[in-house]
């Protein structure tokens, strides 16, 4: 077992006899599990020893779970995820809590935990009467709902950037980040709507939170204050994305005008010419005795070139092809 | 007639008579029917002998049922359906029950029967104060959505597989496998989303299902998110599968740009170079008689070409058209 | 006017006499009228001697109307489809039905009203208990919502036909037959997701219709599931032709890839092929007296072309495109 | 001011004093203003002497309103509109009216109100008990809404003939055409639907029209009918529409790909053959002096020509390229 | 500290002192002030001296709120967005009001803020009963939402130009100026959406509004009504951008189109045309010394190209390639 004892203000290792102590007495604790350690004492402690229900235990041992919560009868059980770029599930925090103390589970090093400690002590919900059980609930999960903000940030960047880019040159490569910037919007509206929805059950009564307080519902409204905008945003990001694989495609396929137009101008001035030299080619002993002499030659030769190529300019003029690359 | 009777921890080859003497006695009974067997007496069963309402015998008949739950006066009526990518019908259950006993209809080998039989013993319902036709109900539908899971998975990874096939080479072949697990998607759809909704219905009382305690509603409730979670991740692979139409033909027309761009190369150099061999051959006795010597020939023979090859070179630098196959 | 009148189960011719004596008994009767006969005695039978309502009578002489069930104090009045896949109306029926007689206005041959005929001594319903008038209605509905079943089946096979082909070779043709099936499932689904609505507003209690009893009332929600699945499947199906659609465009742009790659294959090898034979065709005396003899002709004849050959060849092979006619 | 006082059936122009003495009056009265007449008589009228609330003066002042019914203690403001394809607001009535008289306000020559006025003596409603202003209002949205049926049914034909056109011969010109009609379709969307919505909520009661008897309503609701179904008209052949844009699209490809298959015969045909031409028209003096009588000509500079068109022409038999201009 | 304090109709410049006084009197004030100031007074005077909930102060402090309503005990928090095409936070404003005052807080030359002093004196809603707390926030809102108006017709006008535009000649830079105009709409429609429903939830009554009368609720609903329409506004240029995109592609598809066919009809005309000239350019002395005379020449040399020429006119008109550079 790895984890932390939070009682009365203090973080101590937490030892198996500690945590039995602990909830044996009367004092609000809050116990940090670290569920990365798989030796099975975690699943053992909360199933066994806090009795906490089967169904919620087998849920905290598989991560990627869809965020949730769930009103057992003795107790409150809650799955809230972050925004989690390198999928190694760090961003997931599984919260129990009953009226007297709180277990939270996630794996590794949870950069939300660590926030919760470091914001704990001055925060303003410590005075607001509200449960601690669920002050440490919402920090989690406003550390947690934060952590999208600059993800989401970035990808706004990013979709300007790759916009450019397309308008500059469209590669293949930019299909394939498009694709993984789909992906992970995908991804995170996964997280980010039951989030909100779950939050919306809260604030509408929906969902009964054991220690909420008026004062701590203001808290939690913010918080889904907070999602709304962040699906309103992923929401606006796969739209444009599929405006940037539109403008993909006709950036493609303009370019692929601008080449043809210049293989049309090519072929049409040289093929014409070409066939005038053939002509002139020819192995008819009229040909060979009779066009004779400077003059037929210039003549001939090189005039009829320059008329075909004085022609050729005249057409392209009316057809607009001489206005450079744009089509 | 082939099935299987349960009763009092039993499983015995279901016949005619043990069955009606079952259904005269007092005690809950199991009878699980396989109705490929065609003779009728199935039907003849329900339909006498259970008394069920005909329009559910009728249904329990057609396979392929949209699943649903029907509250008749004296039973319920439960259409369920898992993964089937073969498409033959085993994974379609059929459960009539009432506050004795459950009969359950199903074709063939079906996986979800089997598995219920298997954890029936250990299971954690079996605790639950709950009717156990109830606990039947939940294992079999339980099976039945768990099918689904490994299903999806390897669609995730097929859908991956397949943008980078398309991103390396598109071919039609591709195109055929897209419009394939587009349609793979859609019969999910059609099963996931009707089961989703029954189970909503369940779980928030609008349709009453007898036998139902508090403790049993959770693991109801805990289905229930499994299958919002399939027919989010339905939603999702679908958006997913259009992107990757999108990356086909834009990948398609990328490389369709490629082979352009280089076909206009090939003859913006050599339909140029080929006039200038043609003018060289024209029969114009001016040119055969007075361009002689060896200087006169590197000069206007060679020269111009290498002075046409050297242009050329400059213009497609100017184009940046040197760098490479990308466009 | 022409029409059947029902009566203590006998058909008869209906006349007028008939008519206005049936409605002055107390029997039930049912009065079906073939409105195709336009000499405008039916809207007067309807309006002057059954006093109905002059919205529902103006209602019942236009076809293609939207199905729907009006509520008026003394009697129901219900337009009601089915698939109409020709566009002759015969498969429109509209009903009007007191509490005591029902009259149902059709046009021409239509089957569903025929079928009820044939149905209605052996139907399930009839001992329901439930009122003649309703058992008609149900019956009626039932015959019109499951003539869109083998057409719809017929789509389905359609659209995996036409992938099929799109994919051996896109044609023009197939995108107006894409058309006109979108066209097809866009007019079933106006007719589809009224009914659907129609029978949840009768089923949640919303649309009262006078008659009805529980055990009726399984079988329009039996009808209503029906209605669900059709909508479905029209939803799917409409989008598996924008699927399709997709395929065409990117098969067909996929097939171009294919024939310009051929083209500038071609182009790539006889270009300079022919510019080398060019070059050897060009009049300087130079050429034509000292490049003599069979060695040099052997030698810079044919050995240029086929260095020229072999260079091409190996530029092919590291592009990769001597691999079939696949892109 | 210009305007039409209707009172006992007679109507008279409106004059400044005819209309107070109306006012001031116990009988009913119809007051139908041209606020074409931009002497601003029209807002003081209502404004000053009939005393209706600002906001809804000033919004009769500015046509192009949203379609909207606002009750007001006094009296009710209704904002109504029918088809406008010239968009010069002659379709738009604007109606106020009090448990006593009603005020209709329109711009120039609207035929909804002439209609009004010529079925007013011999309509169904006139016996309906429901109040003379309510009839009018009923008049004058039905013949709004009837507007717009045969527009509809105009785009119904257009979208075909489009369809066909496209299909023979796809032009820029049709893609200007579509865009059009797909704007009209969103004006005249942006008309029906809030139509469909307030006649919803007058129906279900949530709007309260005063007036409104039971018999009535009846009327109402059979203009809902008639709003959903030009929602549903408009919504599909907005598909339609994106449907004809694909068509032109996969047209234009389809297209592209004939004339490319052509191109690129002709250049596999006669590039191969120009090559041959040119391989014996070389100057090598071998060539000239050793290839010499007509047996050789014929063998070698028609029998190869030949045999390269033979081969080429089992090469074209072999990929199928010989059938006809389809792709 | 930057700001103006309007007391008795009187505008100051607001001192702390002032404030301070104000805040301890018992008479109506509106206090504007200017978060652009950013020594902290703001956030020091509106959580220590007004005691605002820090969560509200924390909100007004940051810019680029979502808009919406916070009802907290002992004061209401509103925050509102006006079009900003500039994006420079400058047509965001912050209210705060109590059942006595009202705090307003924008950043720099806010147009609202001085619409509203303008409009202050003469406003209707001034005889409305209504708290002028109400009247204040009724002017700024609909300052703000009346700015979106002459921003979205300006869009309407651009739509059509640039579809315009594109038919005449589609270039890439129109891509770039779709993506930046679908982006704008995006912005905008993150601002409109949540003030559309803010405002349906005053007008249903979800939200309670202190100082709110039925005369007051009217204007609110004509806010509402204006932004209903501004939402259909937004959504129906996304819908019509997405055509000016399909439109982009088509028109450059069909432009390939033109250009291919030229470059075909090229190719085809002069790739035959050049084979006769090469044929008879070869060095076969048969053809050197037995095709001799004028007549030849004329017959062989100029008569197979015409005819030629005259086969391929006839293929072209039968393929009805000649019909202009439509396609």
């Amino acid at each position: 077992m790895k984890g932390t004892l939070t009682q009365n203000g203090q973080d101590t290792e937490a030892t198996m006899e500690d945590v039995l102590a602990a909830l044996a007495g009367n004092d609000f604790f809050w116990l940090d599990l670290d569920d990365a350690a798989t030796d099975g004492t975690v699943s053992e402690l909360l199933g066994v020893h806090f009795a906490f229900h089967p169904l919620a235990v087998a849920a905290s041992e598989k991560f990627a779970q869809r965020p949730r919560l769930v009103d057992y009868d003795k107790f409150v059980y809650l799955a809230a995820r972050g925004a989690d770029p390198k999928d190694d599930g760090k961003s997931e925090v599984h919260c129990f809590w009953t009226d007297r103390y709180i277990v939270t589970v996630h794996r590794g090093d949870c950069p939300a935990i660590k926030s919760v400690r470091d914001r704990m002590k001055q925060h303003h919900m410590a005075t607001t009467n509200a449960a601690p059980q669920l002050v440490i609930v919402y920090l989690i999960l406003n550390a947690l709902v934060d952590s999208f903000f600059p993800v989401l940030n970035d990808f706004d960047e990013k979709i300007d950037a790759l916009e450019d880019d397309i308008l500059k040159a469209p590669t293949e490569a930019q299909l394939g980040v498009l694709f993984d910037m789909k992906r992970s919007l995908m991804n995170m509206r996964k997280v980010i709507a039951p989030q909100r929805d779950m939050m919306a059950s809260i604030n509408s009564g929906i969902s009964d939170v054991p220690g909420m307080t008026d004062e701590a519902a203001r808290y939690f409204r913010d918080l889904y204050d907070h999602l709304i905008r962040l699906a309103d945003l992923v929401d606006s990001y796969r739209d444009l994305l599929s405006s940037v694989m539109d403008t993909h495609l006709s950036t493609v396929s303009n370019r692929l005008n601008v080449v043809m137009k210049q293989l049309a101008i090519i072929a049409t001035v040289f093929l014409p010419l070409s066939w005038l030299t053939g002509f002139f080619g020819q192995n008819f002993s009229f040909l060979v005795t009779h066009i004779t002499g400077v003059g037929t030659f210039v003549g001939l030769g090189l005039g009829t070139e320059i008329v075909a190529v004085a022609l050729l300019f005249m057409l392209f003029k009316r057809r607009g092809w001489l206005g450079g690359p744009s089509v």
